[in-house]
């Protein structure tokens, strides 16, 4: 990584959070050893509970949580209360607006569009869900067909999985192709790097 | 499911396991709600750290754990340890031998290896680190070119993001491939089906 920086990058835990919005992108950052140290953050400290059940380790609560230079936010069925939680989106801002890069996965990108966030940007989500998620940002490009989106800090990816492929650009952008590709080929991912590749957008009938 | 049983899947944490081995297959598994009930097994109960830092909660120990029909062991850093633990190896043996099916990921076929559980049996494991998880058996029938490996109640799969394509295959033999290929498109996953796919046992060097 450029200048040998240690970036600290914070995932939002809320209860109902999808496992692979946060544990698919995790295990690719994890991998940054002595250039990205991982941290979970919640409301308050301690376990959150997942959309399927098992429950992730807050380090942080909002109140005490260190500079975070990279946010990755889930997606999952808790969105659907966190979307109206003014607290966790005035956080959000604050915390994205200090942020090198901020990253949603899925139906996580509702969240950064309520907060306002993603106004006059381009921006992708989920495609299952694509109505409901692109109702809370009216005045955001919602772009159809991607794997994900970057536009200027703002990288935003589709459906779960997605979020995968959106870590490993942002490693590339961060720290070069080569290590990305190191990356996937030792966790044996058939990583998607072209973030046009979207077979979904299709059978979700939206193009 | 067949005749609607709810079974009750365990994943076993130990100190530095794989964060995506655990929750790549929990994220598929997860969406058969009242089909699959999920939950994380360690030693004691109580937070787990990862390899990669952040830690997820066991909700029982091993001595208060209730019956396992489906039993998921991660690889990791953490196996390194766990091959020299006889009590875990021990309670591994016997709630595999009580279960339907007995999945790993990656290098944690080498604990079910290292307990003498696939002797005389075909199993596969991490194409990377591929001589030391074979190591721990000797008289295991090792297949080194398959993304996953179905024999009797076991089945092991390759690196990392294979175990979400076994999740999907043991989902199908469950539940039907109808149920896979929901689960699949819903988490805009590109299911690889075939387990024979596995271009990584080329670029590792093992075919």
């Amino acid at each position: 990584m450029s200048g040998d920086k240690v970036r600290r990058l914070g995932a939002v835990l809320f209860p109902g959070f999808e496992l692979l919005d946060v544990f698919g992108p995790l295990e690719m950052f994890g991998h940054l050893t002595g250039t990205v140290e991982l941290t979970l953050v919640a409301q308050s400290r301690g376990p959150v509970a997942s959309a399927q059940g098992p429950a992730a380790v807050a380090e942080y609560g909002f109140d005490d949580c260190p500079h975070l230079d990279l946010v990755l936010v889930p997606g999952g069925i808790g969105t659907r209360a966190a979307i109206d939680d003014a607290g966790l989106l005035a956080w959000l801002a604050r915390r994205v607006n200090e942020a090198e890069i901020a990253m949603t996965v899925c139906t996580g990108t509702a969240l950064f569009a309520r907060a306002g966030l993603l106004d006059g940007r381009r921006a992708t989500t989920n495609k299952m869900v694509f109505q409901w998620v692109t109702e809370q940002g009216p005045n955001v490009h919602w772009v159809k067909e991607a794997r994900w989106v970057e536009d200027g800090k703002f990288v935003t990816s589709s459906g779960v999985s997605a979020g995968i492929d959106m870590a490993l650009a942002v490693v590339a952008r961060l720290a070069g192709e080569q290590v990305s590709e190191t990356l996937a080929v030792a966790a044996e991912y058939d990583w998607h790097r072209d973030a046009s590749w979207d077979p979904f957008a299709k059978i979700h009938g939206l193009v």
